[in-house]
């Protein structure tokens, strides 16, 4: 395992870099954003946060659009964004180009099924195989936090839900909250998965929530104002669930937000603020 | 003089809205961005700091990747983001396709070559047109600064230093200071404004500033790792004519800072302040 820098850019006193390396579960070369505060001079190992995009995006989006690293440089934490899915020639795509499946959509599971399921592992590749990279190459503690966005708040969810041991917290912006439930899940998961819908449950958060016993600091953010709330996002379910379980839920609906970067933006010093809380008791 | 209204994104309690008009002096449609921060609900009008951005942008760079909008909600600036040159297909641009010169590439000066003349008339658009249609339509006050990037920092110091009786404060991140001596203004003015050279010091800020007899606050940001720092940016042309024109110049050469917007996001609400405190004096 080894990393190449493709560029760096000093931000706030610490820098962003772009790395690329060989991902093995994934069967492709990724490249992967991170922050490294300034107070990696000072030598002691700092902790993380895994920031998960939603559709479309890649490693760039949240280092260039969430306004994260002003904070991020205050409250000395490390910030890495994988890309959302494995790339490459060699990996399938939707064969019609929808933005919604394939490149840019790999959704965070393990796919099961051909030909996904040789390069589509994007749960064990952001959970395993790039912390251990991190960890081992940069000067970071084994203290780990987990967040994202839409695709990416499904895809912290299900992570921290499903192994809680890893992650000091966890929080997620207008995440796709009940993904078996949704046309943006059910499209992925049915061919990711395949379509016996049994074995989806295993990577939707509102199921893994009921079943819950190992409990992190949650906090959801969603805008009311959200075009994709109703129909793909749900919220209620993760609620319902988080009642039903007495998981600790902190769970907002912030009046006239959209599912944009403006809304990541305004509430992005909150959640860092909220993990560090976690990831530094 | 009328606006259409392209889209809204709540963000930090305010609203960031762009918006499409035709504009007269361009002879063309136009799209610009405004961030209307909270405090307009007070019903006062509200002080305008106008961004210029650099090569290659539109109006959503700035407000997509500065992460401005939180200090400007903090400090009640509304903050307008034109786009970098006229548009259409009727506008011609480069024959090669350039990307430092014709669309994206107006370089705020009013052009007075053909086929340049009848739509590269960017100075009057950002310093006399924009304003009168914001200040028509929204809750905005007579109070203006200006500010911007690269090419948009030349602009910025060329609208400040000729018409200083329009602004409060002036400041520049990585301006090209010295247009008249480097490859980018070189290539532009000689297209733009023709080839008898002495008619470009009047878009020259290192040339305006030696001539300059009424003063505003007004501060310069420059990355030392900036790659185009020694051949495109020039910033000690404008620090000695500022000596020699006992001009108030804050000019800093920040280490290690390159020319993304990684380094504008760094000092942008150092700027903000500046401005609003020029503008609320």
């Amino acid at each position: 395992m080894s990393l190449q820098q493709l560029s760096a850019n000093k931000v706030f006193g610490g820098q962003h870099v772009r790395y690329e390396h060989q991902s093995t579960v994934l069967n492709c070369s990724m490249q992967f954003a991170v922050y490294l505060p300034p107070q990696v001079e000072l030598g002691k190992p700092l902790p993380v946060l895994y920031w998960l995009s939603g559709l479309t995006c890649n490693d760039e989006n949240f280092m260039q659009k969430a306004g994260a690293l002003k904070a991020a440089a205050e409250l000395g934490l490390v910030i890495v964004a994988p890309d959302t899915s494995p790339r490459g020639a060699s990996v399938p795509d939707d064969p019609e180009g929808a933005w919604d499946f394939g490149l840019g959509a790999g959704f965070y599971v393990n796919a099961t099924q051909a030909p996904w399921a040789k390069h589509y592992q994007m749960y064990d590749y952001v959970v395993k195989e790039l912390p251990a990279l991190i960890e081992k190459h940069l000067p970071v503690s084994d203290k780990r936090s987990i967040s994202g966005h839409s695709m990416g708040g499904h895809g912290a969810l299900i992570c921290a839900l499903r192994e809680p041991q890893r992650y000091q917290s966890v929080s997620a912006f207008a995440p796709v909250c009940q993904p078996t439930q949704c046309p943006w899940g059910e499209k992925a998961f049915s061919h990711y998965l395949g379509a016996e819908r049994e074995t989806w449950g295993e990577w939707d958060a509102s199921v893994l929530m009921a079943q819950a016993t190992q409990h992190l600091p949650m906090l959801v953010d969603q805008g009311d104002a959200d075009n994709f709330l109703v129909e793909q996002l749900k919220p209620a379910a993760l609620q319902d669930a988080a009642k039903r379980a007495g998981y600790p839920l902190t769970s907002r609906l912030q009046p006239g937000y959209d599912h944009s970067y403006y809304f990541i933006a305004s509430f992005i010093d909150e959640h860092l603020r909220f993990h560090a809380q976690a990831l530094k008791a």
